[in-house]
C-alpha cells in the first residue's frame, strides 16, 4: 500500500537525521592512523604490554560528570605502556557513556602528569618504536579531544612533557596555586609527538606556541592565564578541595539536558576542527539532533516567545 | 592580421585578470548548499511564506554605506518566515550593489533581534524542517558574511539565539550601554544551526565560544570587549545618536575608492575562510584587479617615493 | 642471505624515517605556482632584472643566527627588481644551511623597508606584470615564513605596504621605539599582493587584520604589542644595539642542538598552516627525526626520571 505524503515526508525527515548522524559520528570516532600509514595497533600495543605499572581510573558520577585520575605516584603520574593501553580504554568507556556530559582528567597525588616513564621511553627509544607509539597516542587523544563532554584538565604540581600535551587534549584548563604547566621537550632533545604541538598552535596562536616549545620554560597559572592555556586559577592546592572546585566551575557549563550540551560540544568541535563550510554543514546536521527533540519542545512549552 | 607581441601580451594580461575576475566571484557566491544535498529552496521558500509579519529595510546611502534594519516590534524584532525571505532579497540586492562599501545592520525599536518567531518554530519543529530552515538561513548568511562589504553589526538592547548569530555574520559589532549578546539555545533545548557557532568559533577562539554556548549566559559590552566580541562600546543607546556613531565609526574604514575597500574587505574574506595556500592565491587574484587600476595610477602620479 | 628480523625490523625503521623526513622536506619546498598556474618564473625574473639598485646581504653566525639585511637606503630599502631576486637567493642559501637555527632581518639605516620602489613599479602597473610579481614573492616569502629558524623582524623605523608584509612573513616581530608597521595600500589605491593579508589574518585574527588594512593607519610598538603584531618594544633605536638585543630576545629560544630546534619550528608550521588531522600527522614524522637521536639519547643519560 502505497505511503501517504505525511507518511513521506515523515519517513523522509527520519532519514535526514539517521543520515545526519551517521555522519557526526563517523567524523567523532575516524581513527587517524590505519595500515595504510604503516600502523598496526596490536604490534604496539604488544610492545606497550611490556611496560606495566600505574593505572587509569575513571569514576562515572550521577551528574554526568566523569572523574579520570592518572595514579602512578613514585613516577609523578608519568605513562608507562599499560597506562597507556588503559587510557584507550577509559576512553572508549566514556564514548560509550550516553548521559555523560563532562569530564575532569587530574593526577593523583596533587600532581598532574610528567610525561612518559623514561623505563618505556628507553627501551623503544628508535624512529619506528616512537612514530607507533607516538600514533598510538595520538589517536586515542584525538578521540579523548572529540568525546561529546566538556572536558578539563586540572593541573595540580606539575604538567609535563607529555603530560603538558595531554591538557591540550582537553576544552579547558584549570591551574591550582603553585602549578606549572611545561613543554619541556626541547631538554629531552625531543619536540612534542602526542599532538601537543598542533593543539597547542590552535588554543593559543603560533607566536605563544613556538615561544613556549622552543623556550621550554615552565608557565605558571598566572601566565598561563594571560595566554590562554589556563581559564582561572583555583584557590586551593589540595586535591579533594580542588576537585570540588573544579566540579563546581564545570557545572555551569554541564547543567541541563545531556542531549543539548552534548550537542554544544559537537558543534564547537566541528568549529574549531573543520573548514568554514565543512563546520557549517556539520553544525546543521547537529541541530537536526535537538531540533524538535524533548529539551526544545519543552522548552517551546516554558517559552512563549523567541528562539 | 597576427597580433603584434605588445598586443597579445595585453590580451594575456586581461584573460588572466577575467580569469581571477571569475574565481573570486564564484568563490563568494558559491551556494552551501544544493539540490545534491538533498536541499530544495523552493520547498522550504513554501513553507516560510505561511508565517508571515514584520520586514526587512534596507537603505543604500550616497556615501557607499547600506543600513539594513530588522522589524517586527512587538516580538522584538524575531524572524518571521516572511523576514527571512526578505533579508535573502536584501542580500541579493547588496551582492548586486556596485557602489558598496560599508553596512550597518541594526533593529527596530532599540533591540537588535530575539531569533526566531516562535509561532513559526512551533509550526516546522521537526528536524527535516529545521534543516531546511538552517541551510536556508546558512545560505543568506555566509552570502551576508562575503559580501564586498565592511558591515557592523549595531547591537542595542537584545541580539538573543538567532539575534546572537546573525552579529556573528557581520565583520564586527559595535554595542550600546546596557545591551546584551546572548547565546540562548542551551536553554531552548537547543544549539546554534544558523553557522552562529562555525563563526563564534573564529571570532573569540573555541573555548570562549564552548564558554558561551554551553552556559548560555548574556554577554555585556565589557565582557564582549574583553572577548573580542565587541569592537567598541558606543556613548548612546538612543537609536538615531547610536546610528550616527556606528556611521562614524565605520566611515574610518570605508573611506576612499569603493573598488579598493571592497577588495580589501575580500583578501580577509579569503584569509579567514581558506586555508593558507589558497588565501595568497585569492589575494594574488584581487590584487590583479586593484594594480595598475585608476586609483592606484592616480596614486602613483601623486607619491613619488614607494608602495 | 635472508636478513634477520630485528635487520628487517631496522631496515623498516629506517624506510618509515626516510619517508617521513621526504614527506616533510616536500612541504616546505612546495612552489606555490608553477607553468600549470601562468606563472613563468624565468619571465618575471628577467622583467625584474631590468630594475637594478640596492641589495640583500647575509651573514650567518656561528651560534645559528643568520641576519638578514635589507640595503637601499637612498630609497628607505624599498625593494628593486634586483633585491628580489636576491632575496629569493638568500632564503635558498638559508634552506641550506644546515647548523641555522634562527633569522633576523632588519634594514639599514634605522628603517626597516618602505615596501617595492615606484620606479619598478610604475613600468609593471599592468594586472599580468603586478599578478607575475606577487607570485614570485610570495613563493619566496612563503619559503621564507617555512624555514627550519626561529625568524625575527627587527622594525626600526618603517614597515610600510610591501615592507609591512615581509614582517609577517617571520615569526616574530621586535619594535624599537618610535618605529611605525603600516599597511599602507589603500591609499596606494592596492591591497596585499605578497600575502600580506593571508598571513596578517593569521597574525592577529580577522576583526584586527580588517581594521589595519581598510583604516591604513600605523600600528606603533605599544598598540602592536596588544594586537600580537609585535612580541616586545625593544629599548634602543640604535641600529648596533638594537641587533644586539634582538639577538639576545631570540637566542632565549635557540639555545640548543639544531635538529632540535629545527624540529620545534617544523612543528608549529605544520600546526599554524594544517588542517589538524594532517598537523598530527606531520608532528609525528617530525618527532621522529629527533626521537632516539643523538640528543635525545644524551638526555636520557643525563636525567632518569621522565620525557
Amino acid at each position: 500500500m502505497p505511503l501517504t505524503v505525511t507518511e513521506m515526508a515523515a519517513s523522509l525527515g527520519k532519514n535526514l537525521l539517521q543520515t545526519a548522524k551517521k555522519r557526526i559520528l563517523q567524523q567523532r570516532r575516524a581513527s587517524l592512523y590505519t595500515g595504510a600509514q604503516g600502523y598496526h595497533e596490536e604490534l604496539i600495543k604488544k610492545k606497550l604490554q611490556q611496560f606495566a605499572g600505574g593505572s587509569i581510573n575513571l569514576s562515572k558520577e550521577d551528574s554526568g560528570i566523569g572523574i579520570l585520575s592518572l595514579n602512578n605516584l613514585k613516577l609523578m603520574n608519568a605513562f608507562t605502556g599499560t597506562m597507556m593501553l588503559e587510557l584507550q580504554e577509559r576512553v572508549t568507556e566514556l564514548e560509550n557513556w550516553k548521559d555523560g556530559k563532562g569530564l575532569i582528567i587530574y593526577g593523583a597525588g596533587n600532581t598532574f602528569c610528567s610525561g612518559s616513564d623514561l623505563n618505556a621511553v628507553k627501551a623503544i627509544s628508535n624512529s619506528q618504536d616512537g612514530m607507533n607509539m607516538c600514533m598510538f597516542m595520538q589517536n586515542t587523544l584525538t578521540r579523548l579531544m572529540r568525546l561529546p563532554l566538556i572536558s578539563v584538565a586540572l593541573v595540580q604540581g606539575k604538567a609535563v612533557g607529555g603530560g603538558a600535551e595531554l591538557t591540550t587534549a582537553c576544552d579547558f584548563r584549570l591551574m591550582t596555586p603553585g602549578s606549572e604547566i611545561r613543554f619541556v621537550h626541547k631538554h629531552m632533545g625531543l619536540v612534542p609527538g602526542w599532538g601537543g604541538a598542533a593543539r597547542l598552535v590552535r588554543l593559543v596562536g603560533s607566536r605563544a606556541a613556538l615561544r613556549l616549545l622552543s623556550g621550554a620554560m615552565g608557565v605558571d597559572p598566572e601566565r598561563a592565564l594571560r595566554l590562554g592555556l589556563s581559564e582561572e586559577t583555583l584557590s586551593s592546592s589540595d586535591e579533594t578541595r580542588a576537585l570540588e572546585e573544579a566540579r563546581a566551575w564545570l557545572s555551569q557549563y554541564t547543567e541541563g539536558p545531556a542531549s543539548v550540551i552534548r550537542a554544544v560540544k559537537m558543534v564547537v568541535t566541528a568549529g574549531r576542527e573543520l573548514p568554514v563550510e565543512d563546520a557549517l554543514r556539520t553544525e546543521k546536521d547537529i541541530f537536526g539532533t535537538v531540533w524538535g527533540g524533548p529539551a526544545n519542545l519543552q522548552a517551546l512549552v516554558r517559552r512563549p516567545k523567541h528562539k
